[in-house]
């Protein structure tokens, strides 16, 4: 099996442009457990398949490591506006991919005819408590304080299709992820759990922050995690509509347009291909 | 640059044919520090490069993926052996290995022409106190009482090259491997500190193992501890000359054979090959 292994911001898959004929329908969990195998296998984040579309330019299956089906990543799907124009594959700068979450439709953003960037739409953020969904009173959370274990935090909540608590700190160095994202996380203001995010402002273009992921922990890069921020940073008057965010995995480009939505521009890599040898039981 | 991703037991190396020509001689611990990164690179536990050698069929180097070098490792021989028969490059059972730990000669056990298991001289143990290296009166260590924060521990010090410190114990599951494990590595007993194996005996010609590494933590599969253990259980009395010891990334033949020297038999396993883009900066 040939596959292209690529990564967004660090956050890395296994490619398989897989076409028409899906091989192995059935066990794609099997064979994406296997191949994501960091020791034994291929190793990634997921294994990511390209598919005919009736629909769209191509139809996108992301199969998480663990076997699950994500509905949309946009790291990976940076990964694949790239793949597809680089490739020759579908040739336009407006690539129509079919998701689970829709069809979402990548801009690549060319340099010397080679994609430099790829820019995403990633919809309108959602601020009302039930949207979060967060308990207590009807309205926007933006700079409420959230007790945890006696300690005070200042947090804004933002819905980017997950939920999103975004804490404004003076130093994320200083944060002890580890201790604190899993008692957010799991925190009963939020009763479908929440992604975290501390955010260091250094000037209103431009932030640094660490994520904690709901279910998955401290990761080099959240897509609707840099969306929540700086349309929390908009809220709290502390950054400009259009906003560098510094993940650990390296720098999204995140505009808060006048049209609503949120649009993610940022990089992807093409890292080697190789053949994979699949041994069907 | 064309490579082949291999692993022993999960012991997991970037294998690279580079022949006569080494292309980045001064270069290989900035390569394979970015070649071995899991997220960014292919990833891998170590670079492994095939050179030609003036005193024997090949010459081996392993880059870690901190860009140290390693003597040896009975993980990695044991893949280069099997690439370098299946891929006709050196078709002989017994194939000398030029390393820095001297030549070693992996001989390749064959059924129906392809390769089933590779058999590797991992040389004498040495049992001596002051050869392990362990503090105490001269003489050997089996079954002598440690204390580790109050708690006895029954160890068996042995030497393959690197010192091993091995606790026969009823249960392996049992034991809180994170714990106990740094405490002994850094027992004040073991003056270059040590690698810590806790074992099962299931049966006299079987055992299973869990490993703590000098320096590296739990891993899937460590060769000199296998062999350390085989002959802990001699020593004790507990076990036959000829043992199979589980691992948690799977099974090695092990044989302390009657003259002195400790045989290690075990697979290795090509998963892929593929190409990769090198950015010489």
């Amino acid at each position: 099996m040939l596959f292209t292994k690529v990564h967004g911001l660090g956050n890395d898959f296994i490619l398989v442009n897989a076409g028409i004929g899906e091989r192995f329908p059935d066990d794609y969990a099997t064979l994406a457990k296997e191949m994501c195998d960091r020791k034994f296998g291929i190793g990634a984040d997921g294994l990511v398949l390209l598919l005919d579309s009736g629909v769209a330019d191509v139809r996108m299956r992301i199969i998480n490591s663990d076997g699950t089906e994500a509905e949309m990543c946009g790291n990976a799907i940076r990964c694949v506006a790239q793949y597809l124009y680089e490739h020759n594959i579908v040739r336009k700068e407006q690539i129509k991919v079919e998701t689970l979450a829709g069809i979402i439709v990548p801009q690549v953003i060319l340099k010397n005819g080679m994609v430099e960037a790829i820019k995403v739409d990633m919809g309108e953020p959602r601020l009302q408590r039930a949207e979060i969904p967060m308990v207590g009173e009807a309205g926007q959370v933006v700079n409420d304080t959230l007790e945890v274990d006696g300690q005070k935090f200042y947090i804004t909540a933002v819905s980017m299709g997950n939920p999103h608590c975004v804490i404004f700190v003076e130093d994320i160095a200083s944060i002890p992820l580890h201790m604190i994202g899993p008692r957010i996380e799991y925190h009963p203001a939020f009763p479908k759990k929440t992604n975290v995010e501390f955010v260091q402002v250094l000037n209103p273009q431009e932030v640094r922050m660490v994520v904690w992921e709901r279910g998955a922990g401290p990761t080099l890069a959240c897509g609707t995690g840099a969306c929540a921020v700086a349309v929390a940073g908009v809220l709290n008057g502390l950054t400009e509509k259009k906003v560098t965010v510094h993940l650990p995995g390296g720098p999204l480009q995140i505009e808060w347009a006048d049209n609503g939505k949120v649009y993610m521009t940022g990089p992807a890599r093409e890292v080697f291909h190789g053949e994979y040898t699949v041994y069907k039981s």
